[in-house]
């Protein structure tokens, strides 16, 4: 970051990502690239590479940003709850802002081929084992009743497909709208346990 | 259903909607889609006539049968919190076991136009008013405490999610991973209501 490279660079990952949510990866041409971001082929190649390192580039990015954050929270938060909380605001908030590109991700990450496709995979499992670990210990430590092993994918679900209609300035932030998600399924977590806190 | 020809095309779609799920729509040309059935152009266009038709059959017909029995649900379960139980086991079961349709409706949908488009627009609102209506009732007859506006598009994710791992073969029936998710969240919307069943 910082430079006038990385700048152009963050500008055309923007713009295709807009792109493709719009008329789809395989829908939407390196022609079609080079005159949304005023750039020949040559000068596209020189900034990414090919069509498919761009949907790499958009698939992983926010996906690693979220990973770090988590990576941070798992050694920062030793409370399983507010690791949760941590977690989904932050998703929910970057969903937001970044909703072409979670599009892009959602739809056309199975697009990509070979060693790219791997590491997405690995990354999105890496996450969510992230969020896993967090209501695990949550059982553990007797905050939450035992889960169901696939609650992690529902509890996911209801942040992950925000994607179709989270807004950053809508009446109630991002950060509101996981805490609304959250504090109800939190407290049905919590439900049964006599000594809940 | 029951003559040749609805079979041949009930075929079809299931086929093209494996294909698009796998390739993508973009992807999958129409002699992919003839090699794939056994079937010349023209077979195929008698059938179902263009790829954005067969895009449409497939994005459409699973979403219009939940609606069907939503439709059913409303006159024939008086009790919100069993309405939602109904819709949620017909949802998780119907996803596991066409999986397929499921991804391509939620992948490629956005590459509909015209009016196909916006038929599939209304039937998915209409099939979210469904759920609303289930929980706005189930708030003023007192089941549960007031419900963020937002929170059917989170319960929603919870289930529409499921397209990218449930099975139905798996350890845990659909009705009964639909049931661990409901059972969960409906907890959490009754807490707090000191006079929750």
């Amino acid at each position: 970051m910082g430079t006038k490279y990385d700048a152009n660079r963050d500008q055309i990952l923007r713009i295709s990502a807009e792109l493709f949510a719009k008329s789809g990866y395989h829908g939407t041409g390196i022609s079609d690239l080079g005159a949304a971001v005023g750039l020949g082929r040559g000068a596209l190649y020189h900034y990414i590479g090919s069509k498919e390192a761009i949907l790499y580039e958009i698939s992983s990015r926010q996906l690693a940003q979220m990973n770090e954050l988590a990576d941070e929270l798992a050694v920062t938060e030793p409370d399983p709850e507010k690791r949760l909380r941590g977690l989904a605001r932050a998703l929910m908030r970057n969903i937001a802002e970044h909703r072409a590109e979670w599009t892009v991700f959602f739809r056309e990450y199975h697009a990509l081929t070979g060693e790219r496709r791997d590491r997405v995979i690995t990354a999105r499992e890496r996450y969510e084992a992230h969020w896993r670990h967090a209501l695990d210990q949550a059982v553990r430590d007797n905050h939450f009743h035992p889960l169901p092993p696939l609650m992690v994918k529902g509890l996911l679900g209801m942040f992950n497909y925000s994607y179709l209609w989270v807004t950053a300035d809508g009446s109630r932030t991002p950060e509101q709208i996981a805490d609304d998600f959250l504090d109800t399924i939190i407290m049905g977590m919590r439900a049964g346990k006599p000594d809940a806190r």
